[in-house]
């Protein structure tokens, strides 16, 4: 299996595909753009939601459902964010298909089931809540409106790529309605961070975190925040953004609320997501040409125990019962194992794919191994592999686990260290972003006209102004204009 | 707040809106029967999610997630299936609005996005899975496939009703494939034995298990087992189901697999779900004219504990921090509890509002009580308040919750032992129909024709034959004809 993989200096965007179609991630499907998550994949999403959940009721957030469809009167409300996601919409026009009479056994749409006002399933759900809010905020007692919601939402894009950019894709959008613009940019800014410390911690991935320029901003948004990843061929990941929405969706839609004066004030609002989009950028992140390379925290399965069988029965049962003892001991532990002593493909088989999988964790367990009492330990981070006693394995291995999960992230922010550059000019701008790659902190004049037009000429865009960047005289490396700070430019998906 | 719901006996649908919109369960949305599901409603239905999706995963299942739009073509395949559900599909025809020329601000569907093939947003999954499974399945080896997925689905409904019947819902959807015939029955029995557990463990709602007569069975289905829970008005609800697909899908989608002797095969298919349905029957099989009677196995909230605040401050801090112990020792044990210990509304504002929400528990913490080192606990479920000692208090809590977990179990147990009623003559069959309500045990002639005609006159269908039922010689209510088993009509939700 592994050995068919294209690897990552002979074709980059292959090896990807090839990565999430043979480590079982993700399928095609029938429909332009959209893909299966398979049950490996949607077990790594599943472990990403949870503790991305956790970490959202724990900062008191709830979560709430709201409609797949939003009538076309309602989406073209807030107009820059109709606008922004207008060429993109997936639209329903009639609610029930007949018989046709042409083709027995075949279905047409019925022409008399047009609907009065067609439906756009959500894009993004900012318009049928902000509507709902509307009903639910009278008073500055019924704030803040702290809501989360677990979805599906459709993006006609017209370039599709497995996890990266699909027409429907899974996330969460938080939407967040408070009595005050202070309040609203304090929330905008504890959920970019919960979503930087979960790719950091979690993801074993770090980020910048910053502000997008404004022709990056979300449509709608007053300022976006965003992180904003590195992946392995020098090109960024904007892994999730928190947006600072002002009073534009209460005011599209007349939220208002009285305030302890009674006096009637639009109500300020947030919005923010991540998507299953992360898992393209886990896969990016640290993957190699052997296949998918898991952070333990996340994977699915965090060890796997492959029995070196003898033919000799007496030796097979007591590798079983040694198995079967580090198994419970480590599920007890609350580690995701499993004992693969399946007789119909061999050891160096099982090998391969779990090393394709990513799984962090191989033993190898052997008649020799178990008469000295050991047992063969293979990392997926570097490939090392010992021989480890069999006393107190399973505490050893937990600890294993945390040194993969620490080592991957090290080895990301080196990485990263070493594909940050800082330039002056524009031909060393042109150079480094065309054979070095990676992020490339740059002078800028501040204007979108300069921005569009360095886009224009390189496809590198501004990704992000840093938190608390520092501030340091220079010229724009375009236009040579005037520039109080270095923004981070880079070409993206 | 509660004293504003209307009763039961009043008018029984409008009881059931009230305690939805005024216990918070749900809202109406913009979108025609689409609903939005509110935090409260949102929390119930996660635990209910929880626990199932555990029994899925014990049960060998594992999760992964298909799209939501399904090609024409490919939705067709399978006659009797697409059939069933063309009247009532949503259809996605166009991907792109624009600007209205002719109205600033305005958004129109682009006529030069019109899809080649239209998209029906899904209302069961059947066919885009099969259409995948194909290119999964080849050999008995990669057999059985054993997937849930958990998803929202559109059917569009003329009538609908809060979490009963909306024309978006969320559920559960598991696809098996399977090798033998054999082996896809036992996994249809399986599941339905699952949701049974579930409903009478989690929901304490007793359900019969049963099998569908052809007439109420799913479209595409070769058997379909339900469970049916009884509603204090006398009607029935189907609460989940579980099919037996036959080789149907695995014939319309060319699904074949070679067995050991190296014979191709067609694939043996069963499918099954729950839905945000379950929450409508939860409510209307327990809730009284108070509000809502949740299980405690199942309520977001478990206990509530409620001051009856003094104005000295010293003793306010020292129920705060006995109210505060409790809280801890409760929630170390597992036990889901808030302390509402807000200022800006009186004692017996709070007490309607957790009656109406349905809180299993509450216990109340005054002054006096202190002195005394006692609580007054108030159970939900009886309405019985008792004076008990804080030495252990936690603990007996604890039993009480399980107390009201089985209380709720019997009261409906008992109730539809009483509302289950064995008939031999048309006559008494029309009578307890329209006066005594329930399950009706009554003989049937086995076919279609009179099931049907009993529907036209009275609205009753049958709602199962149960498993393992007894049978008995008799004659068919309607026709006379010669009947080997009674069956369970009702009128039904």
């Amino acid at each position: 299996m592994a050995n068919t993989l294209t690897s990552r200096s002979q074709d980059y965007a292959q090896w990807y595909n090839d990565l999430i179609l043979k480590g079982a991630l993700a399928d095609y499907s029938a429909v332009r753009g959209c893909m299966v998550i398979k049950p490996y994949g949607y077990a790594l999403w599943e472990n990403m939601r949870d503790v991305l959940d956790k970490r959202f009721k724990e900062t008191g957030h709830q979560n709430a459902y709201f409609p797949l469809f939003v009538p076309k009167s309602l989406f073209e409300a807030e107009e820059t964010n109709a606008e922004g996601f207008a060429k993109e919409c997936a639209v329903v026009t009639h609610y029930r298909l007949k018989a046709d009479p042409n083709n027995k056994g075949k279905l047409i749409v019925d022409p008399n089931a047009k609907l009065e006002e067609e439906l756009v399933v959500r894009p993004t759900s900012e318009a049928i809540i902000w509507n709902t809010y509307k009903n639910w905020i009278q008073s500055y007692r019924d704030l803040p409106i702290l809501i989360n919601q677990w979805a599906n939402v459709v993006r006609w894009e017209m370039r599709t790529r497995l996890f990266l950019r699909t027409a429907e894709f899974l996330w969460q959008e938080g939407h967040t309605a408070h009595a005050t613009k202070q309040e609203a940019i304090e929330e905008t800014e504890k959920m970019i961070e919960v979503y930087a410390q979960f790719a950091e911690e979690y993801m074993a991935m770090p980020v910048l975190r910053g502000v997008k320029s404004a022709n990056e901003r979300f449509a709608g948004a007053e300022d976006t925040y965003c992180i904003e990843a590195l992946m392995q061929d020098g090109k960024a990941l904007q892994a999730g953004t928190s947006h600072f929405l002002g009073q534009n969706f209460a005011k599209a839609f007349d939220v208002k609320f009285s305030d302890k004066n009674n006096q009637l004030e639009y109500v300020w609002a947030t919005s923010w997501g991540v998507s299953t989009r992360l898992i393209g950028a886990l896969v990016m992140a640290h993957s190699d040409d052997e296949g998918l390379v898991l952070p333990p925290k996340l994977a699915p399965l965090q060890v796997v125990i492959v029995p070196i069988y003898s033919k000799d029965e007496a030796v097979r049962a007591r590798l079983d019962e040694k198995a079967q003892e580090l198994v419970n001991e480590l599920q007890a532990k609350g580690v995701r194992v499993k004992y693969d002593n399946d007789d119909s493909t061999r050891p160096g088989w099982k090998f391969a794919e779990y090393e394709l999988r990513g799984v962090p964790l191989r033993v190898a367990l052997g008649p020799r191994d178990l008469e000295n009492n050991l047992a063969e330990v293979a990392r997926r981070d570097t490939k090392e592999k010992q021989s480890v006693s069999l006393d107190g394995l399973g505490d050893n291995l937990i600890q294993l686990l945390a040194d993969i999960q620490q080592n991957m992230y090290d080895r990301a922010l080196k990485f990263r260290a070493e594909k940050s550059t800082k330039v002056d000019t524009w031909e060393e701008f042109v150079q480094v972003l065309d054979e070095k790659t990676g992020f490339i902190y740059a002078h800028w004049d501040g204007t979108s006209e300069t921005e569009e037009k360095i886009k224009e000429l390189t496809k590198a865009t501004i990704r992000c102004i840093p938190f608390n960047n520092e501030q340091e005289e220079g010229k724009c490396i375009l236009t040579g204009n005037p520039s109080k700070q270095r923004v981070v430019f880079a070409r993206s998906y």
